[in-house]
């Protein structure tokens, strides 16, 4: 059994974006302002697979089109990490902390089935 | 010594997530294709955040800032985490097969200090 | 009789916007690349508008959110005449050359019926 | 002189948009759902465009680079006046509602300079 703490998988991905930003002297370039630019780029793309297809379509992608939506998936999260590390931002904490929030705005009795934004309950 | 691995942090956050829609009889809504809307819509409210600052602003958020910029970052993360979900698409897996392209795609001494696109180096 | 000629209505807009930016001392804020993060944060208004409705519910608005809808639409337009306007290209001789494009790319005969990206039709 | 009207350039291109449709029978995919998928697609096309450059750079295009934006541009023209058209809403008119309240929500005499949001002045 190895003494070594594993690190979480967001961690690892931390570290290796980190690196090879680091290598390439592309940390000059990945200003928040800029890194969130290329996020919703990404995010585009994967809105682009999507756009044409019913919702029902949308569940039952083949699988080179599965593998191309988990590339972009992929580039999502990668420029994700990358913001929150330029900004000190724990991702997890931060999640969870989103999750009590939403957790509160949209109580279970008052917005089953319902999808309305939380201004829009009375 | 638990006996028990100690589950991963996104997979903790995707089993909390499926709940959460789950209990809220959410599922029906979040197709992929409504999925990925909502995440560009998120993806959008972080870009609002920096339009109008510098890149060097970008970089000193006050304490509030940096806190409203973490939970939009959790909202990316969290349809990003559903949409992989309702694809039955692992995420870390993604992440570095696609890091892997791009280190294939960008190698160190091409790329080093420059920002064009894949297809824009000779 | 007036002998001068009616100006087109986005000449019109962009006169107009460049005067509303100009009384500001805004037009030191929009470059290009901070319009371009505008003008996609409202286009994601636009979206989130229609993230949880059916394609058959997006056609059938009601009055209150057709208003609200036309509103977005309308800063979509916005910075998008901005946008122009700073680097000086005419939006709509640019709208004229893209459906020449387009007509090419997708002749009729091919495409009837069809949403294939271009790419993808052998 | 001409007793006929000249169309509006934007009224001409939603004709022209319509026929193009029709024709490709592209009119059962056009529902405003999914118009606001491919309008945010090509913002973020434009968005890429910049999203790598200095604000400065952004400013002073190569001539390549100039007419690939302009396409953009009118790609996301393209979108936004088949949205407008498919609910039935004037764009222009829109526009010109909108501008209204901009000028009320952000008098020159307190935001002169100032880039912050109308619920952030006090």
């Amino acid at each position: 059994m190895s003494t070594e703490q594993q690190l979480d998988s967001l961690e690892q991905l931390r570290q290796r974006l980190a690196t090879f930003a680091e290598k390439r002297d592309w940390q000059q370039f990945h200003s928040p302002k800029n890194l969130s630019m290329a996020l919703i780029a990404e995010a585009a793309e994967l809105v682009e697979h999507f756009q044409w297809l019913t919702e029902e379509q949308s569940w039952r992608l083949g699988s080179g089109k599965k593998t191309a939506v988990g590339l972009e998936l992929a580039d999502i999260l990668i420029y994700l990490i990358r913001t929150a590390d330029q900004l000190d931002i724990d991702l997890i904490a931060s999640a969870l902390e989103k999750i009590k929030v939403n957790e509160q705005r949209y109580p279970v009795d008052k917005v089953r089935g319902k999808t309305l934004r939380a201004e829009e309950y009375d």
